[in-house]
């Protein structure tokens, strides 16, 4: 199966090339590209989800370290590393939540400091090297996945699938976290049914999941967020998988609002709850859940839809953009290096590699 | 505490009067009255949830009736008597699940049935005047549960709730059931905090539950169906409360589709899950929920938003319109005869007064 005809986020040319992103606050209305040509462009689009998905900002934050030294090109070297430093803690500081970004710019940072290089003009081509090769890693990466997930789903005979937020290839380089295992699943010629949450207040599911399932051609069903428990009793769904915005070294994991009511309601019925996440998702630092740092967001993103008013003016609104999942709902975790099961922190690490 | 100012339902006159609604489609942008001048106007107003929540809806229907025989004042009895037959079958084939409209259409026949009437107009009276007590008791049930729940509410100290859909005013003729609970406890002066799902994919929770709670200004705060397990984790919720719109003799639980996720949360945190319902909700014909027919919805509810696409075209969507929540989950449900706890059939003949 092809990918994308349009990729998610595009770097043409040199170091003076263009970083292009599908605007996916449009979709899937309208498929726009836009590029991005200073870094307060770059953070704007993370700030505003028109890239989001913790691989995919990560990838985007990379390049625009590159874009944003482009104005001192014909400064001194040492001007451009200070500005390279500012630029990274500017970029990190778009979005608290999701851990690709800061793992994405600390290797910019570590690849800059270990690079003897005499201009800006080859500093800059030696990050943007890095940035490429954090986009197709993260390539590599979900394709990884999408294997280890897809022989797994095989081996247990999950078939009709349930999925939250959007873990697809709008999220990641290409065919994303949890997407990938059900676009690996269909390439292989394995049945696959999913339903999609259409996750507000944004709509990613419905917006973006349902418009990558619908190219694919894959048997999908929306329904709203409130009706995955009904489904769940009806008896409709094998399995739950998400994406994951940041993992904590025991396992628990935050991912898009929502997430954890899914995993509670899964253990409810006695379904298998997944999450899918590549190595840059892992938080090693962090021991637990508890330290993860959760985003608030404006109240009009729940109160307003396009411009028109959901709700009376001055209401209260909480707006958390994620929530925490505890490791003991996990049923494993897919990752590019294989399957996390059971999930704790000594498995973590074997499978991670680090053990 | 005063009643809102304007009524959800009015009857204004006598058998030639107005049936006026509170078009709630257009809540909370605009508060706009408007008349039902014959039956396709008063079951389009239930189908299309310009009147909605299971006890206005009864009430509107029964209203609807006498409206729907002023065509008929100079034809003789024995056709207004066939008319009012069909206007009964028609304007209950409206919705399918709450039983309210049943049963005060119900009551319309029998009321007919046992009157010795001599003319069309005589008839009407008659029927009208079942409709005014229907209306009249329903605003008396809302008062009484109210009652019933806050006692309960300051005995077991809940204070911190969070509630979904509308169970307030609009849905009933004053107060309503979930939302009397919270209103007779702020008249009270007991402290009272609510959580309000908005409430896909229509938004009754955003639109009027958080609407009727601002205009009495009690502390409420929206949130996305998909945070309720997010906040109870947090400990923010001390119960659940929810209406009903139907439940079967068993205690098993029809209301909008959300309602057993949250159920089912609410278990998983050790929070009490309570639904608050008149006489008028149980069905006790039926056994269990499993007998409860489930209305399906348009797919354009979920897709669109002010016909703005949210979804790819074409996208597979499941809309069912309620749930049903199996009475091993409530912890009690407050009616107007007092509160059933624990929740089994049993107990809801001895509350009901019928064992």
């Amino acid at each position: 199966m092809p990918p994308l005809t349009v990729p998610t986020i595009q770097w043409l040319g040199d170091v003076d090339g263009q970083l292009r992103i599908i605007d996916q606050t449009l979709l899937p209305n309208e498929l726009k590209l836009i590029e991005l040509t200073d870094e307060q462009a770059v953070w704007e689009a993370i700030k505003s989800l028109r890239v989001r998905g913790a691989p995919a900002i990560g990838i985007a934050a990379a390049y625009g370290t590159v874009v944003g030294l482009r104005k001192l090109r014909d400064r001194p070297l040492a001007e451009a590393r200070n500005k390279l430093q500012e630029l990274i803690e500017y970029l990190a500081a778009s979005r608290p939540t999701a851990v690709n970004l800061f793992w994405a710019l600390e290797r910019i940072r570590q690849t800059a400091a270990a690079a003897k290089t005499s201009s800006v003009d080859e500093l800059s081509q030696v990050i943007l090297a890095e940035a490429k090769a954090i986009h197709e890693q993260d390539r590599q990466m979900c394709h990884a996945i999408g294997r280890h997930g897809a022989d797994l789903f095989q081996q247990q005979q999950h078939q009709r699938l349930l999925t939250h937020c959007n873990a697809g290839g709008l999220a990641t380089a290409e065919y994303g976290t949890a997407l990938s295992v059900i676009f690996t699943m269909a390439d292989r010629g394995q049945q696959v049914q999913v339903f999609v949450d259409e996750t507000r207040p944004l709509f990613q599911g419905a917006r973006l999941t349902a418009w990558e399932l619908a190219q694919r051609q894959i048997d999908s069903t929306l329904i709203c967020d409130s009706m995955a428990g009904h489904v769940m009793r009806l008896g409709r769904v094998d399995a739950v998988i998400t994406g994951a915005d940041r993992i904590a070294a025991n396992g628990d994991t935050a991912n898009k609002i929502g997430t954890y009511s899914l995993a509670v309601l899964a253990r409810a019925h006695g379904i298998p709850f997944y999450i899918a996440a590549p190595t840059s998702t892992f938080d090693l630092n962090i021991e637990s859940g508890e330290e993860i740092p959760i985003e608030q967001r404006e109240p009009a993103e729940i109160t307003t839809i396009d411009q028109r008013s959901v709700a009376p003016a001055g209401i209260g609104v909480y707006n958390p953009a994620f929530d925490v999942t505890p490791a003991d709902y996990i049923e494993a975790i897919i990752t590019d290096r294989g399957v996390i099961q059971p999930v704790n922190a000594l498995q973590i690490r074997r499978v991670l590699g680090i053990a």
